[in-house]
């Protein structure tokens, strides 16, 4: 799989692109990233400057249409017809691990980051981007938003994820948040693990950590409690989770 | 403002703060950004490793609490009591732009990145800290989102915009999307600026902007158009930008 990330900071994509998960994936060559640079594309005459007012007025520096759809035309031969051209914008369906899933069965997701006010809605439409947004606030360009789409579509390529990764990915997918984790020591400054994980009775310790996701969604994300729809059993480890809070804060 | 990033990956937050809006911010010491590895302060003989395996079983390592809460503890002197702590982790509560003016108004901010399958939730317990989330997908871990956050908060912190770019921020902050732009040239590949903005008629450019927001918003995002409060303009507004739109579909 190919990424490209049209951008006015190229070097803010490749350098953040060196760590971690999308590191290693592309070390190992299961997917490429390219940044491209707007100004290496500017108008003539223009001394690579590529923004300018913003037509009807109001505050902000618009980026031109001509530098991004050449940008884009200079790689396109290059794609696939298995492709995606995403504009990162808060003016734009919400991004979801959902949509991670989908993009990552494409070859190719080409991505244009705006910069100050916007882009040329004219590029957008002879591109035929999705807008998409990874949520609601407003950043100063779209490049972290890519960086982010990126990492979370990269670990849903096969291979990309080693065996003792993958577990991670369920959080969420079920639409409830995960429980907590604990690792060693024992006791850090007068804090135990709970004892039922230390118990080795994985049927009851799946009973727990069920509790434990229903608790948190419920008080961290009412939105998602709500369309949940839980079992019998469900509600019974959703209450023994709520009295075992109840009892550690009244010791 | 003080932004404190604990992390694995210190190179790759301070590296990607060098750009744009927060690095020009960071410049005019408007803000300061410090990043600390755990590593720095890892278990003896441990060899600056910090994760283990996770009690009760389970694919994926944890962060020791140890690390994290002994990183916090090298910069807590410093601290302000207008301060906040916050883990980042699809296990919180959304972050929005309400929630970054709030933590543009405390004096410091820290952040505690995960990474792996996440952290000891006692070193959480410990620091206080408050899960925060920047959207419902997963990643890799917490520096990405740390920079998102910082990006946003970061702007509105005042003086860290200058006057030419304070408009942007108006998106979203009335529950709406915003409007098109558009730049020179006038016509680019047979596209032409719409001709109400060349116009010079504020009155009605500010009308046809608020119709195109509303359009949108309706589009792309039916949940924030359904808590909207429009009024008998703004319904007329928004009829006139969907028949406009049918038109151009139709020519």
């Amino acid at each position: 799989m190919n990424f490209y990330v049209l951008t006015l900071f190229p070097e803010l994509i490749t350098q953040s692109c060196r760590y971690s998960i999308v590191g290693r994936a592309i070390m190992e060559e299961r997917l490429t990233l390219e940044a491209i640079c707007y100004r290496d594309f500017a108008d003539e005459n223009r001394k690579r400057r590529v923004d300018d007012y913003t037509y009807g007025g109001g505050a902000g520096m618009v980026i031109q249409p001509g530098p991004i759809v050449r940008s884009f035309r200079s790689i396109e031969t290059r794609l696939s017809p298995r492709r995606r051209v995403i504009y990162v914008t808060p003016q734009g369906r919400l991004f979801d691990e959902q949509l991670a899933i989908e993009l990552s069965q494409e070859d190719d997701v080409v991505f244009l980051c705006g910069h100050y006010e916007g882009v040329d809605e004219r590029a957008l439409d002879i591109l035929n981007a999705e807008c998409v947004s990874i949520g609601d606030y407003v950043l100063s360009g779209g490049e972290l938003p890519a960086l982010v789409m990126i990492d979370a579509i990269a670990r849903r390529i096969p291979g990309v994820l080693h065996n003792d990764e993958s577990a991670d990915i369920e959080s969420l997918s079920d639409g409830t948040l995960e429980y907590p984790q604990y690792t060693r020591p024992v006791e850090f400054e007068g804090r135990r693990v709970p004892e039922i994980l230390l118990s080795g009775h994985h049927a009851n310790i799946g009973k727990w950590r069920r509790g434990q996701s229903l608790m948190r969604t419920k008080e961290r994300r009412p939105d998602l409690f709500e369309k949940l729809e839980l079992t019998k059993e469900d509600r019974m480890l959703l209450i023994a989770a709520e009295d075992e809070k109840t009892q550690q804060q009244t010791v």
